[in-house]
């Protein structure tokens, strides 16, 4: 019944499903043949070379396809992707299958050498480079065009033929990860390890990240709580708060790089050597001929792209910011309004209506955001870029400016253009905490609500009610396919991003808000891990070494503090106080005082080095030995000249 | 009378010498025997296989030795240290033997495939490299210690028996050379590839720097002059120059990097591959073993290295700030002195007297300048710095910072606690007017004096006076034996540095620094051109890819220099009387401008890409064929391996 149609590996005894490809309903036989045999293909023919089987449903329809790979083809993907692992002695390399015998618990039977994520990571790379030859378009579909070099999964998706493809997720591996994760009560670190293995590099960095944020905000958090206790409100307790909080922002940022330099390291992502990038699936354009490549693919002038992003992007980004500007007066406006009733009133109700402004400007910048996040992706997606990295950045860049004029622009105006202290620290509490909640609520929450509503009813409808663990095949991948994609830690970065604004931007105002961020973090952890196991379908693993444009929208964040932490202090009556005569020594002091702090920060990101001694020593060891070989080639080479 | 001892390249018809060896006088026989059969050994049994002849004078004493090698060896050589030179298609690749048809301009009989320089470069390398195998001390010198893989001519240079190893000029190459580049009249570029080819990388980037930047001062001088004709005092009109001044400043350090990639993508050197960096020659310490590199070679504790750092070093670079600054203060009592004498005489004397002060405190300044260079020399030496570059970067550390507090802290001194315009731009004029004119007779005209002279006597010696190219062998060497030897770019970049903090720190005070910059720079490349031709012996090719830490020394300068100039205009009466009530305002201003210009200037520089698209292209091509070359033979052994 289940047929395999690799014709080379019959040899394969027992064969493992490790990636789903859902084809639309009603593909012709001919494409699925043609695309099938692709697969099983042999390299040398231009073919894959991995094992195929359709997923038999009850009512017949073909369109679910399992893929798995034999053993020897996995390792020969892991040299192709340039993996790293762990040799004999400890030390990291770049995997060969010649010399495979070096590495750790390597043996020819050995099936876990390859995590089941490494695995999957390698059938989705091999499917993303089957290329086209001769073809001109995917048979049976004239319209989906072709030409000799062009990726066949990323037409078959442009063009509709193929719905998706995800990893299977493995039901004993991830009840495993689960229990030691958020399974038992206990205080102590994530399995990062584990979560790596699971789900890959760029999401155990991202919970890496997370965790190690959480730490490094409970320093400030214990020292803020006796704030909020004693109620202290002199300006000269604040002036030490945002002093050791400037401090201690720079040298959390920089010992994370070292943190995470140790991380990706010991995963073997930091060797990992950069694959050559390919044309991002939206990318469209005339035929014409690379000219790094020189390879015939779409080629779209950069000049029109330029058009499109200084002449629509940009003046929509500006009118959107306009508008953010807009909504923030008339919060104010409802903020006057609210304060004049209760003035009026002076009733219970009245002191409630207070907090509604706040609340209700909250959400609507939660909307905002998330309206204008759509809005973006369009946007740069219409840019057309190349690159998934450009757009990316374009993407980021985008959303970043948004968010933080949406998010700080109302504090940055009580707190420099009004001067009230004391509505500053209720907003900036207001804001902290409904766009908490909001988000533990829209982000987890809603989705686990919804998964779990629909998994009931998938079970309804497969008659036999059974515990998870005895699910057959064809309904673990029948249910899985429904489950929602995970998209990326963009948004669990960018709602950290902004964490870090309301502790860091006003900390000498409110000092509790880090005991919020703590808080909330530790939730966060707990939520995120369930969004990961329960709600979403599984991703694929992604190398990385680095959580790349974060760092410096976290660094830059951190300059910025300083300047709004310096303006503040100078601002309290205290600092006044110290300078009765005349109003421009005290401006004069804090400007020289803000750029002594400026200078120092950037004095420190220099002489911190990015990478501790002995993950230094060890890289330089490896590019050693490298240039050793090379060498000792050349040595023997040029004696070999020479005798002639 | 000529003996080759090379036992290998009987072949090679015409010994060409390249490198000269020079050992101490009286050096025992032995050790010449076994360091000159070193040098001509096989490769395989450790020896460099090069060619040596000794210079025969007429006194008989035979202490200099010429080292040639044969052109096959040359080639072998340039594959070694990985040389980048041109293809016939027009791209750069890594020279390679095997491949070498496939190089621009290569044919087996065309030597001048590799310039005199990078063969000279090669035989230095191949020297250094030369390393003990079961030697345990060089023969005859037992205090001489060896170890398995010591470089042997590092312990001969430490050791004193190897006086100096030099390359021999090329007379011909060398006239065609001055006179292109500064033999006749004429307005135009440097030949910067001849200068290239004759000096090697390191030399030709300096000037191509120099020239580079004069061109970028020029505008700066145009918009300058009038300032001067026209005698404007005007502030608003210095606030215009300023404020061009620092978008200038930006712009030129950006476009440079470019420039930087252009020219060194055409030499080679942006892709050349970094070599492992060996201990430097001063280097000392107990054997040990090197934990990354697995050798037996000194080793010399980091703690040590610290205390010495921070509890000598920094106490006295501390001390010596202290003394500059008590000499500055010295400077300003005697400033006072004189202008109570002018006051009180007001004769023609004394208004000359008045000057007196300036000059005097910038001949101070220049002279302690020099006398800390020996002692920061000094004192990195004896910090006993492993690698080469850690001891340069510590010492440039050292020099930089002292240079530029005795440089500038005057005029700070005068512009922000004295108030006293007048008296900045008079001070300004007279310290770079006065080390403008101190630094081109100190670095050039005296030496050129002294080597004139010294040529004369030894002609005389010489008995019959010849022309220059008539010159023997034997007379050109022992003539440039006494030649001085060139230290590096080091104090070139140095008044580089600070006549670019002369012009930028207070531009808008005094416009025609930029005037007199641009002047010194044009004689400058004279007397430096005159001082590379003729003044030194002729200095090895140091292949290097950008300016390395003077870059970041520009930089810092000119964000220095934002602050400066927003604060001078922020003092200046026009702008003070746009605000009339309140000078908070004032100072709110123009520190909102100030932070606006820094931003603007780290977003530029992160915007502007640091290499111009075409180089990122060629990179990129480069990159792509590497990658595609390894995925050939990945597919070629997967399909193998699959096949059995």
């Amino acid at each position: 019944m289940a047929e395999s149609w690799s014709s080379l590996d019959n040899s394969e005894p027992n064969f493992r499903p490790l990636v789903v490809i859902e084809l639309a309903k009603g593909t012709k036989k001919e494409t699925i043949d043609w695309f099938t045999k692709r697969i099983v293909d042999r390299k040398a023919n231009g073919g894959a070379q991995l094992l195929v089987k359709p997923l038999i449903v009850e009512n017949g329809d073909e369109n679910t396809y399992l893929v798995g790979a034999s053993h020897l083809r996995l390792l020969l993907g892991a040299e192709t992707v340039g993996l790293v692992k762990e040799c004999g002695d400890n030390s990291m390399r770049t995997f060969t299958y010649s010399s495979r015998k070096t590495f750790k618990d390597f043996a020819d039977d050995n099936h876990s050498f390859l995590t089941m994520a490494e695995c999957q990571y390698i059938i989705k790379h091999e499917l993303e480079n089957l290329r086209a030859k001769d073809e001109k378009m995917i048979p049976g579909y004239p319209q989906a065009k072709l030409y000799p070099g062009k990726s066949i999964v990323r037409r078959l998706l442009t063009s509709g033929i193929l719905v998706q493809i995800f990893p299977l997720h493995d039901r004993e591996e991830l009840k495993k990860l689960r229990h030691s994760w958020y399974g038992r009560v206990k205080v102590g670190y994530q399995p990062l390890d584990e979560i790596r293995s699971y789900f890959g590099e760029t999401i155990a960095l991202y919970f890496g990240f997370l965790e190690y944020f959480t730490f490094a905000l409970i320093p400030m958090a214990v020292i803020g709580i006796p704030y909020y206790v004693f109620a202290w409100e002199d300006y000269d307790k604040y002036v030490m708060f945002a002093a050791f909080n400037l401090l201690w922002s720079t040298i959390i940022l920089e010992v994370w790089k070292r943190i995470c330099a140790i991380m990706t390291y010991n995963w073997g992502t930091l060797l990992m050597k950069r694959q050559f990038e390919e044309p991002r699936p939206g990318f469209h354009g005339v035929l014409g001929v690379n000219p790094v490549t020189g390879r015939e693919e779409p080629v779209y002038s950069s000049i029109k792209r330029q058009i499109r992003i200084y002449l629509v992007s940009l003046p929509f980004v500006c009118l959107c910011l306009y508008f953010s500007l807009y909504v923030m007066m008339i919060y104010f406006d409802l903020e006057q309004w609210a304060l004049d009733y209760h003035e009026e009133n002076g009733s219970n109700f009245s002191s409630l209506m207070l907090f509604v402004p706040s609340i209700i400007y909250a959400v609507v910048i939660e909307v905002m955001n998330r309206i204008y996040r759509y809005a973006a992706e369009f946007l740069t997606s219409w840019e057309n870029h190349r690159l998934e990295s450009s757009y990316q950045n374009h993407l980021i860049l985008k959303v970043l400016v948004f968010n933080f004029l949406n998010c700080f622009a109302s504090l940055f105006y009580i707190a420099f253009v009004l001067f009230d202290m004391k509505l500053l620290r209720q907003s900036l509490a207001t804001l902290l905490i409904t766009s908490q909640i909001l988000n533990q609520f829209a982000e987890s929450l809603l989705p686990y609500w919804l998964q779990k509503r629909h998994k009931k009813r998938m079970r309804k409808r497969m008659s036999s009610p059974k515990a998870e663990s005895d699910l057959s095949l064809v309904e673990q991948v029948s249910l899985e396919k429904e489950m929602g994609t995970y998209l990326g830690t963009f948004d669990d970065y960018l709602e950290l991003f902004l964490q870090f604004g309301y502790v860091s931007l006003f900390s000498c105002v409110y000092p509790l808000a880090a005991v919020f961020a703590v808080l909330n973090n530790i939730t966060e952890i707990y939520s995120d891990a369930l969004k990961m196991c329960r709600v979403y379908k599984r991703p694929f693993a992604e190398p990385t070494a680095n959580i790349g444009v974060w760092q410096l929208a976290f660094e830059t964040m951190s300059v910025i503090s300083v300047v709004t932490n310096c303006i503040l202090i100078g601002m309290s009556p205290q600092v006044d106080a110290l300078f009765p005569d005349s109003k421009t020594d005290l401006i004069l002091t804090v400007a020289f005082v803000e750029h002594l702090l400026l200078a120092m920060k950037f004095i420190m990101a220099f002489v911190i080095p990015d990478k501790p001694k002995d993950i230094q020593m060890k890289l330089a060891k490896l590019e050693f030995e490298s240039l050793e070989a090379l060498k000792q080639q050349q040595m023997k080479l040029a004696a070999e000249s020479l005798k002639e």
